[in-house]
């Protein structure tokens, strides 16, 4: 399970979908919300978009591994897909803000690499986040003030890349990947392996 | 400081040369050794050649990191050099056996990451320890009891690479060289970075 959190605007989305691509093995974990579908958003791929009461029969069922409110919105992680992905040998990354790690870290510990990605610097996140033509002023400023709240929970991450260059960022997670599957931790089946080895030596 | 160890004729010494070839802001940790130089061998590159004497008295003023007897032969890790390559920013990459990683385990477990590497199969450590024209068949044979010793040691490591294929191994040491770089906890200086960041916002 691979976390990726930032604030909004250091290009966390863009590098998810960078990941997905090029990575075999490794599948989005879809968060349900309760907030309203974004002109180009796919519903069930962005997100599973959902009206309040299904969020709280989710929630209520013990469907959902966590979950939050963030801007009087509701999200949460299903857990049927991702119990089904770790089952069958893949990973599942996630896409969710520093309260849904921390709620995850809780259930999942074990399990889970977390990654927080940082802008470059303060001016390239205001860039990023004004050029979001499709969102009001009012709606840019409450972002930033998201952000600097959001920022300051970097340090609660296993690992940190500043996003200067996507592509040298995505460098970066796919080593951070690859390691991680390499960690003896994760290595189920080798002591078979080793000791078939030694029989023969 | 990170540390490669696996059986001999697994190919430890080739990964550890690629490494150093690619990676800038590594260096070698040569160690020192009572034992007699091979043909090929340099004095200062592949191990400091010293008198059982000489041995003696680093060890005694405490000039090593860690040592160890093996094979009736002394080795042991020069802490100079190490001290002056972290205190400058560089990592430093040590080619020792399982005693040699469990000692400086104990002394530096926070800067520390370990790699074991296995060999895909006992007929291929067979195979490259009998090639090895310059040994004796005595020596092989002691090697081989060697490796059966030392791989049953794999499960202290953080890492684990089967070499099955050489280039196939060096990604996959450079990517737990680059993501142990992107830790949090070893990523100083970053707390400044946020502050600064959020300042501005």
């Amino acid at each position: 399970m691979l976390v990726l959190s930032s604030p909004s605007g250091a290009g966390k989305t863009t590098l998810s979908r960078m990941l997905l691509e090029v990575e075999s093995g490794l599948e989005m974990s879809v968060s349900v919300t309760t907030r309203p579908m974004r002109p180009g958003e796919v519903d069930g791929e962005d997100y599973i978009f959902v009206a309040q009461e299904e969020f709280n029969a989710m929630r209520d069922e013990g469907e959902l591994l966590e979950w939050a409110v963030v801007f009087d919105n509701f999200y949460g992680t299903p857990k049927g897909p991702i119990d089904k992905a770790l089952g069958e040998g893949r990973d599942v990354l996630f896409d969710i803000d520093w309260q849904g790690a921390e709620s995850l870290t809780k259930t999942a510990k074990k399990d889970l690499v977390t990654v927080f990605i940082l802008p470059p610097s303060a001016q390239a996140l205001e860039t990023r986040l004004s050029d979001r033509a499709q969102d009001s002023a009012e709606v840019v400023a409450r972002r930033m003030a998201g952000a600097s709240n959001e920022i300051q929970h970097w340090d609660q991450y296993d690992y940190i890349v500043i996003n200067e260059d996507v592509e040298q960022s995505l460098l970066e997670l796919r080593a951070i990947l690859a390691a991680e599957r390499l960690k003896k931790t994760r290595r189920t089946g080798l002591g078979d392996f080793v000791r078939q080895i030694q029989s023969k030596l």
